[in-house]
């Protein structure tokens, strides 16, 4: 039975369209008084990557120019807004604040409950990260059924946040790796590339996996043919609908589905579960057309959500037992509904734009003159008066790694009337919908760990007790490879992460853990093992002791493993 | 301004996204049965001009880097968003989707709950436009104490929405003229210059209209001394703190009071009487700092704005019977927390700045050498190392309005990291905030009219009645003046509007109201009233009839009296 509401009032010619979390947060209040904590079984966490409130606005505008829609299918379960920022840290060269964040730090908050530094995929912002763990790995260990579904790779920051852990979002090889040992029963997206090998037009560099994953039982497709011919006893699926991210919704052919009907079949598999389950959907690419400032492809793959997010609802609404909630990592591009000083966008040209920009951009570059430019232009797009000098902006590129297809994306975002502050990420604050009882913990002002925080205590799974289990398996350090390719590792920051102490000066140092102690001249380089004469590498990197994981070994008296692919040490 | 010369039609922009009624229903019934009504004595509506999602986190960000706050004022109160446009409609010499409201169509929409187009202040979208009444009209009528507070002008689009109808915002001399028949109790703000002629440096072609708002009990004050002396038997108070608009918070002097200052004067007149009260506070000037791009004044207008709210919050708490809404009216400038591909906002620099750039316009633009640029620009920053190059570009002007005070604005923005597409509005939707038994009504995804009607709802105030008592006074008619200087209307639209018929064809026209025949030969332009050769002038211009106002008053029987400062037709 649906505790929530069955049914709504069409009234009149205005289309009523009730908030679910307004009805739920009145129907709590009245029938326990805020004692009971309300529940559910299932829980479907949607992601619309890059879709900051611009993006809202322009797909809404757009639904309501080309087809009179009075509003996105999201609009009625907006409850509020979250914050997106990262922890200061490491981001690939410097150190920033944070405030400006990326995917993955973003869906470390929101699926682990933590915030870490930039790049860094459910681990710690720490020299030696520890693993967070996730509301579906949470979930996994609760027995109910999991999924992760994209458009983007599903090795990608945001399924990876949910079922993996790496210090660095780029080690996607590791991830797929991951997703082996995860459990998650439903993986759906592109990334075939990071599953197998360069004989396969992959990029893996140690073996095609997919035979792991078929042994384990998953059903693996690579089409809408074969998605559609899944049904609920295949309980196990890998959907890779692309060799890199699943086509844009302008390019696909009819191989590729959309991300509703991905959300469709998954749904139908995973709520065989009698136990229930978890999933996490994304709508992956609103943020690659964001990067790339592609307006039109932009709402494009906004809308294709939008559609996914209604096959969700409609579900959750006839189940009766399941909280969906949605928000964005962060928002892409800095989107503007309005540019040069005029009060007009140009959403009559939105339509107008065969494919992306992605299409073009090798034939881009590739052009020789500004006859072949024009011909370009002109024939994915309305544009017939291109004047010589949008040709040489193409020509001349856009200054940044978007080069001529920035500069094409430049050209019909001037003619659009909307404004882009460059290629990145930005801080803006982003939209909450939700419909169940996690609406009413995520309500109003929220920051992004609530989400995490809220989707556990619905389905009342354990993120700490699943987090304390993983971090008694693996710690992620940063290392570094020696001329002699040893892999070492950062003395104090590891020997303190094993529970161990760590005392030193510009001479010596001590490393103790449990009734083990290593002694270092730093001078001479000589290793004492609990005060005899022992062998260890000893490297001194800008004042940071490192040493090999044989020392380490030695101290705690077990052996610890080098996990070279997800670069990590396995502690038992 | 540059505008684009374009006509489109958007469809489905008059349906509404949600509908609150629908919403309050719901949660009424679940709650209450259907049978009480949640209703306040008192309401304060908060305006944050300009003040879009990035405006919102910016201020947040800089107040956390800067003072360690957790958190704005605003946020524990943030409720939903609202859509912002406006009509499809005029705008200065072109036609706009309206799709990128103004302030006027937008404080029209949440001042009044009907939608215009940009420029008009609480008209309808009509060649004959009807006034409509807002919250604080309908209010006034119930007698309620009322109160307009602004850091702009007082006679500037958000306040002149809640107590003046004209066709153009910028007629301010009329808006000012028509709050002294507003029954209007506390205005303040800036915008002397509308009260007096030119000859106390103002702008008035008529008279000094001090002495009228003192003939009514109004006592006048002019700095924060004046403000401060001020009891609550100070009934009726005109407060004007700037000639234009009132100084923003950077080049304040001990003469200008802070918007929580006004406020905080504005609440204890008006909750002194016994009937209740409604007053808006804005905070004016959100918008202007984005306007020029100046993000760190911006900030501080921000700033100011969110405290007002707070002493707005903190007076409802106590008093227990008002309910507080606050919003925006659209975003201002197309603010981007992030710019260049750099995932990073410089927020250390944000509050380097010393006075806003508004004060260095006319210094900047006096320059005459590479050496004075950089004089006054270090002389304002922490800048010690300006370029050639971003002297250059100060110097070039950016080829806006802002000309100098906008390259300046571009070159501090790059610095700070943060990005702007211009100096217009944008589209994006605008946050809400609430307290009070108003926030049941307004929650979600909303469109600005709620805001209106679910002030009047709360307070029990009926707007549509208001709105025909307005109507039956006045009608608001485009017009022309001919080269005799005689005023004419278009003809078939204002007979329309005064209830009559209008027939006619390229040659002829045949005007009826009540039993009065007006026909007209448009070739030798003959006239007769009712069958007998009478006088008036008539122009057809590109097709449209005009006729003078004579014409009108001999159809309908009376006198129609025209008034040419408001530009309006008294109809009795």
């Amino acid at each position: 039975m649906n505790r929530l509401m069955k049914s709504m009032v069409i009234g009149g010619l205005t289309v009523a369209v009730v908030s679910g979390a307004t009805l739920v947060g009145a129907s709590q209040g009245t029938s326990t008084g805020g004692a009971a904590k309300a529940q559910s079984k299932n829980l479907i966490v949607l992601i619309g990557d890059g879709m900051g409130p611009a993006q809202i606005s322009a797909a809404r505008y757009y639904q309501q120019y080309t087809k009179g829609a009075s509003h996105l299918n999201l609009d009625p379960y907006y409850v509020g807004q979250a914050t997106t920022y990262a922890d200061r840290g490491e981001d690939g060269d410097t150190v920033v604040s944070g405030i400006v964040t990326d995917s993955a730090s973003a869906g470390t908050a929101f699926a682990t409950g933590h915030k870490t530094y930039n790049a860094g995929i459910s681990v710690s912002n720490e020299d030696v990260s520890k693993p967070f763990a996730s509301v579906i790995e949470a979930a996994e260990s609760s027995g109910k059924a999991t999924g992760l579904v994209t458009t983007a790779r599903i090795t990608h920051a945001t399924p990876a946040v949910y079922a993996s852990h790496v210090r660095s979002r780029d080690n996607e090889s590791a991830i797929a790796s991951q997703y082996l040992e995860s459990g998650v029963d439903v993986l759906m997206g592109g990334g075939k590339q990071f599953f197998v090998t360069k004989d396969e037009k992959g990029k893996r560099t140690d073996k095609n996996i997919l035979p792991d994953f078929q042994a384990k039982g998953y059903k693996i497709v690579e089409n809408a043919a074969g998605l559609n011919a899944l049904t609920s006893k295949n309980t196990k699926v890998l959907g890779l609908f692309g060799n890199s991210h699943v086509a844009y919704v302008p390019d696909r052919t009819a191989e590729t589905p959309s991300l509703a009907a991905m959300t469709s079949k998954a749904l139908n598999i995973l709520s065989a579960d009698k136990e229930g389950f978890v999933m996490m959907i994304e709508g992956g690419r609103i943020d690659h057309a964001g990067h790339a400032n592609d307006l039109p492809t932009l709402v494009q793959e906004a809308l294709d959500f939008d559609a996914a997010f209604k096959t969700a609802i409609e579900f959750a609404k006839k189940n009766g037992n399941t909280s969906v909630v949605v928000t964005a990592d962060h928002e892409t591009g800095g989107l503007s509904l309005s540019r040069d000083n005029i009060y007009e966008i140009n959403i009559d040209l939105w339509d107008k734009q065969k494919h992306s920009s992605e299409t073009l951009a090798a034939a881009l570059e590739a052009a020789k003159t500004p006859e072949e430019i024009r011909s370009i232009v002109t024939g994915n797009t309305w544009i017939t008066d291109l004047t010589d000098e949008e040709i040489q902006q193409i020509m001349a590129g856009d200054g940044s790694s978007y080069k001529r297809e920035g500069a094409y994306n430049a050209v019909i975002s001037k003619r659009l009337l909307v404004g882009w502050s460059g290629h990145g990420h930005s801080a803006v604050d982003v939209g909450v919908w939700a419909y169940g009882p996690i609406a009413d913990q995520i309500k109003g002002q929220i920051d992004n760990t609530q989400i995490a925080k809220a989707g556990a205590a619905i389905l009342g799974v354990d993120l700490n007790k699943r987090s304390q289990e993983l971090q008694s398996k693996y710690v992620y350090p940063k290392f570094k490879v020696s001329r002699d390719n040893e892999v070492l590792y950062p003395a104090e920051a590891l020997i303190k992460a094993l529970g161990g102490t760590y005392k030193g000066d510009k001479a010596t140092a001590k490393l103790s853990l449990q009734k083990n102690t290593v002694d270092i001249n730093l001078t001479d380089k000589t290793v004492k093992l609990n005060g005899k004469a022992a062998t260890s590498t000893v490297d001194v990197d800008n004042g940071v002791l490192y040493l090999p994981l044989s020392t380490f070994s030695q101290l705690k008296g077990t052996t610890l493993k080098w996990d070279a692919l997800s670069e990590r040490i396995a502690l038992r």
